[in-house]
């Protein structure tokens, strides 16, 4: 890892932009899934799963009994952890929710923001060798917080073509009851469209390889709405002299291990912090078993000393990071200032594994910069806000000549004439 | 317009499913515009002017000079008429802010989630015959409300190169004081990558064409945010015999004089009530300025006659329209039981215009059934949901096990160890 010191403004931007996933190559071949799925239904799902995961389904919809045997096989001490992590899940986002907004904004025109949960989420949950416990937790929970009415769940054979039962059981734990076997671009398609098993869906929610997400990308366009754009997972940490070097080293590694795509970046406040943290870091990849993926990832990371705090700021800011840490004197001062991030880490004892299993945030975030236009998964991101109107006969006479002169203005004479049929007070006219 | 009795639900899709517009066709010219502007910035604002639009621009940004002129010329009825609009947005945005959530999901884990404002947002306005004044103000003043740094508004040229006097009123009021004469993908793409006059942002506002609508997916990918997916404006109405069919034709001339892709859909619970509106959309269609586009739309539109509410409910849920009218006994039993919708209009006196210009609710809602997974614009659409944790040591330590235990049933042991070397109690580790 390279240490910079003090770089200009002007060559921040290289720093900010991430390497961009190349999608043209695979759209053609996704395209093929979906419309596949979206015509062979449950018979597109098991050719798929032969071809491309490699596994006869034994069932698309994994039934009770093989989760009731599944739930068997979970390690007491896991089920427990998964607990306490879905409780802290839950009243973080129950404590999300809010009222109706129930106002006059004139005498006789009432509006109303009414939140209501989107009907039927679909959740998708990547496989492969250590399937992600955590994200069923981090999808499921707000889901059945928000109340919405249906929530199924897809996630890819584990090699004995059955169902992982971790996940199995964190779907428990969100009242999940409807598991499905498939992955890839065929498990969004078929949540999308569904078949004649997998209901379809309203909104698909979860990570995924470039195929799962360049799928989701096309059916956003005109079939299913989708939580966010995905890219590979950042981090970085602003710290000055109160920070913990060795906390701080590991703290990059755990990104770190996600795989090459990822970014670690510090900022820090000396030079011998910079040393101390790339000397730390050595140590503690020596031993680490994913050490190979972390070493690529951290070719493409950054150690930055900065002198001037205002500047730390700015830097994060233009970053706009998934996962920012601070730990610095006056932390929350300096989170004030953050406007681009999509969750925050304060202290030395806040290490981002905390938000990413068990603290109560939610792990879906913005990465790749989109940090500066989305939040990441949140309750509303379950729910819809309607508005309601009502103004009374005295109500609408007060606006009307607001609305026929605003409508006449814009050509639309028969907006207008809504209004005016209304305030000549025939009721019953020439029928 | 055809009168339809009692469909059975087995028939209901045909009425759900949108004339879905053919995007292909156009993306390639359309992906050409925005790599035209990426390369060649303000010099292609002014080529694109003239051969798309038949204009040479004088200017890119309007001046103030300018600005302060046109502001001359709007007559003082039509600024009174903006302004109370304008209030009416505003306070019923305003009302929609809220506090942080800020709690404890354990004793020294510490959760927050802190709204704030995106810091740049483009504002396209559609230009033509008759520019959407109220548009400016339905993007503009949420923003303002939200706190954005930036707002960026562009426009087309009107056909003397300049600016609708009209739209740069409504943006005074909003404290939108620059403005870009750009159109169509143009326009959109010169908002997401800047250009040497246009300032780039971070999530672009506003309906459109078709050019408008293609660039913004295109460039929802990976460049910028944008507010929704855009479609044909539509309403749907819910009538019993407490409904006045005049007030009910007006409503459905109302939408259908968008034009021909506009739709109308009348619910109502006899024959009788359906055949006295159409009678109305008949007579009232007469004199009507835009009959045309008016009959093309109604050739779309339908008079569904039902004799059971609940019928009513389960229908105008299933077809999610963008604006749904109940002009019922107890409306607001019956709204309550509307999931998918994205503005309710409630009772005898609220016209879909009333909405659409000043009543304070947003204009700017989800159409083409999209009202299933969206909420129309609203102060939060301005605005990210940041989440900010800190952990005690205390709080670390109780969730130590929880975390280090998921971590490794995922097979991410240097997210369990960012916990270890915590719990280890080592603040100066060998260096």
């Amino acid at each position: 890892m390279e240490i910079v010191f003090n770089p200009p403004r002007a060559e921040w931007e290289r720093y900010f932009s991430r390497r961009s996933a190349d999608d043209d190559t695979i759209s053609a071949g996704v395209a093929r899934i979906v419309e596949r799925v979206r015509e062979e239904g449950d018979d597109a799902l098991y050719a798929l799963a032969e071809s491309v995961d490699g596994v006869k389904l034994p069932f698309i919809e994994v039934p009770p009994a093989v989760r009731a045997e599944a739930l068997s096989r979970v390690p007491e001490q896991l089920k427990a952890s998964l607990r306490t992590a879905a409780d802290n899940i839950r009243r973080f986002h129950e404590a999300q929710r809010h009222a109706d907004v129930d106002m006059e904004t004139m005498p006789g025109v009432r509006c109303v923001q009414r939140p209501v949960p989107i009907g039927r989420v679909g959740i998708y949950v990547p496989g492969g060798t250590a399937p992600l416990v955590s994200t069923v937790l981090m999808l499921g929970i707000p889901a059945r917080v928000a109340g919405c009415g249906e929530v199924v769940l897809c996630t890819p054979p584990a090699r004995n073509g059955y169902v992982v039962p971790e996940i199995v059981y964190a779907a428990s734990l969100c009242g999940i009851d409807r598991i499905f076997l498939a992955g890839g671009a065929q498990a969004v398609a078929a949540m999308a469209y569904g078949t004649m098993t997998v209901p379809p869906v309203d909104k698909i929610f979860g990570p995924g390889n470039r195929y799962v997400t360049r799928a989701k990308q096309m059916l956003s366009v005109s079939q299913v709405a989708i939580d966010m754009p995905a890219g590979p997972s950042e981090v970085m940490i602003m710290a000055d002299d109160t920070a913990v070097p060795a906390y701080t080293a590991a703290d990059m590694l755990s990104q770190a291990e996600h795989g090459t795509d990822s970014q670690a970046i510090l900022l820090c406040s000396s030079r011998s912090q910079a040393e101390q943290v790339r000397q730390q870091v050595i140590r503690q990849l020596e031993d680490l078993p994913r050490r190979e993926q972390a070493q690529g990832s951290l070719q493409r990371s950054h150690i930055i000393v900065m002198d001037d705090r205002r500047e730390m700021v700015d830097f994060a800011n233009g970053y706009a990071a998934e996962h920012l840490i601070i730990c610095m004197e006056d932390p929350w001062e300096v989170a004030g200032a953050i406007t681009c991030a999509g969750s925050i880490f304060i202290g030395n004892f806040s290490p981002e594994s905390a938000g990413d299993y068990a603290s109560g945030t939610n792990h879906t975030l913005p990465t790749a910069g989109w940090a500066r236009s989305y939040s990441g998964v949140n309750l509303d991101s379950f729910m819809k806000k309607i508005t309601i109107q009502e103004l009374t006969p005295d109500g609408l006479a007060s606006l009307a000549g607001t609305i026929t002169g605003i409508a006449r203005a814009e050509g639309l004479e028969a907006h207008a004439r809504a209004v005016d049929v209304r305030m000549s007070g025939a009721t019953d006219r020439d029928k």
